[in-house]
């Protein structure tokens, strides 16, 4: 095990009717800024609730954060958010919503352009922000981590700055979600933890196990939740199950892997592919590619998380991947580039994209331009 | 799931080595009392590693805080902090220097008697205070739990405060550990994962798999550590799982039980037993008595943790509860209160006790003294 240090400053606070809390949880006397999507909280009552809970306080609203939100957005919040001395954000919404907010954070206390601090990778401050997450999937209500999109270049890139102070989680929010959402959304918690946990066995034992149960939660709780997602406990385990995917609680001194994100996130940026339904077409291939090097883990996974137990390696291994994608395919999800009508053109630019910034991914640092068009081939 | 709020904001630092960042760790400029046991830490070098990392910085030490640390004990270390106006305190040992230090920092703002703020079971405030854990088994290192004991009235009881500003885990601390203490704390961490377990099935999935892979890993690494206590990783593994198992991650949403801890409480008050040896003596007689109640769970636990899925319901009960008292045996622990010496006048006391101070303790509120009395008598 590597030395690590893990510290999660983020109060959760979870359950239904937990919106109503917002004025104990933000300081007083704060010039606050709420930041919104589109207009689904205003379908399914949750901005109705952030209204009332926020009754009396100094507050003002910026609407149009958009999925994989991207800078060009960003910068008309922050041009706000410094002209009227908000001192405290507070997203309402999906990932995309907080992540966007985390960048408006960052940028406030910023003097350049808030592209550079997405390129720089880590911000040097920012100012308090919050959320009411809507849509259990990226993890971005109780991690550092935000995705952020240039429209003009194409490009999507992560970076890092503080963690929210709190985030509000009320499963009752999620009963309204598309069904398109929730397959996207399980399978983003599925590859954030299988990005933590497919690489060297052996690690720790525990940090395993934790990857484990999340994934076997995830298996057990996606058709239930096709079923009847009217069904509260099931939704909080969805929701939990979200957060502790990608909350730095898996990751504790061990590495990690991460290329089927950054190419994932070439597909998004490119083909505007909903970034979880990006990752089932690329997870598969990246298994496949590189079955040899990963061969450890992916028979430990193929064991303990899908109960294959019987024929030679290479069998189990093939059997573990065919798992894996037919998993995705019952969400609902397209698995095979072709399925979203992308074809040789995208991957060649990616490999190009890849070359050009000289990107060798992945726990083993060889996932070079040349292997993400294996991989992406591999999907085809 | 029952609505929560989460936050566990201490810092952990993890691997060997780490003693050495003590000085970026203890804010500028404190007064700081380091506190210890009795001389364990000068035989394993940790203490050596200690004074060369506070070197220049303003300290002094107190020792003696003795397993099950007594508010005796600790009054003459408040009485020192309050007199040199110490406002950081670091704890270097295992989980009873922590939980004496707990009560110090918790003492070093309040007016009265420190015993009073155990009776109390929550502390009103606290000056800052760390660790550096030697000994992995209570979890004090990263939640904000304490149990004193007093000597004069033979009484054990938990109290909450602050949680520790950061805490140190160099798994190289565990290699000259003795083998009861081992044993003892292993038992520890298994029953700390029960409490938060061995309740109502259907609550929380994820819960339940995060407690099922702590329980899984102790079991693993038991009889290698047995073998071998300087396989570094196997001891990372100890080690953290210690952490994990009582830090509130696996407690998310869920009821706990903890009449085992009271019961166990009660053996070490009155006969001195090791902490984890009599939990690993009251444990199974708890399923045993509550097999009815805790049905479902421990179903669940034989077929999950222990494989156990064949046979009759009450065939499978009965194996899971014989796999549990078999673990602890493993470990080297009685089991029985006969081994350990204790007969019915210790019974009859306990009792007595429970029904003193109206006790009603578990998961189902029905632990009177009468049925830990029954609890006990199944242990003998």
């Amino acid at each position: 095990m590597n030395n690590f240090i893990f510290q999660n400053p983020t109060k959760l606070v979870f359950g239904k009717g937990q919106i109503s809390r917002l004025p104990q949880l933000i300081p007083a006397g704060r010039k606050i800024m709420v930041t919104y999507g589109g207009g689904s909280v205003k379908a399914n009552g949750i901005y109705d609730q952030v209204c009332a809970a926020l009754q009396g306080m100094d507050y003002i609203e910026f609407w149009g954060i958009e999925p994989n939100p991207t800078v060009e957005t960003l910068r008309k919040a922050i041009a706000i958010g410094k002209e009227r001395g908000i001192d405290f954000l507070l997203a309402v919404g999906g990932g995309s919503v907080l992540d966007g907010t985390k960048l408006i954070a960052s940028a406030m206390v910023y003097d350049g352009d808030p592209w550079e601090i997405v390129t720089q990778g880590k911000a040097s401050g920012a100012i308090p922000y919050a959320s009411v997450m809507t849509l259990p999937a990226t993890g971005s209500e109780m991690n550092s981590g935000a995705v952020i999109s240039r429209t003009e270049t194409k490009e999507k890139f992560a970076f890092y700055t503080s963690y929210p102070q709190f985030s509000i989680l009320d499963p009752e929010a999620t009963y309204t979600l598309p069904d398109n959402q929730i397959a996207a959304a399980l399978a983003d918690i599925f590859v954030h933890v299988m990005e933590q946990y497919l690489t060297t066995t052996g690690q720790s034992r525990v940090m395993d196990r934790w990857a484990e149960g999340l994934l076997m939660t995830v298996i057990e709780i996606a058709p239930k939740i096709k079923e009847n997602r009217h069904d509260y406990d099931l939704m909080c385990d969805f929701m939990l199950t979200a957060t502790l995917a990608l909350n730095d609680f898996i990751r504790m001194g061990i590495s990690e892997d991460w290329a089927t994100h950054m190419i994932g996130h070439e597909l998004t940026a490119l083909h505007g592919i909903t970034h979880g339904a990006s990752l089932a077409i690329v997870l598969p291939g990246t298994m496949k590619v590189l079955r040899e090097q990963k061969k450890g883990k992916i028979l430990q996974y193929g064991e303990r998380v899908w109960g294959i137990d019987r024929g030679t390696e290479q069998e189990r291994v093939k059997a573990a991947i065919e798992k894996t994608e037919g998993f995705f395919r019952s969400l609902g999800l397209d698995t095979r580039l072709g399925q979203a009508g992308i074809g040789d053109r995208t991957i060649d630019e990616i490999q190009a994209r890849f070359e050009r910034l000289g990107l060798s991914l992945g726990e083993g640092g060889n996932v070079t331009g040349k292997v993400a068009a294996d991989i992406l081939r591999s999907c085809k």
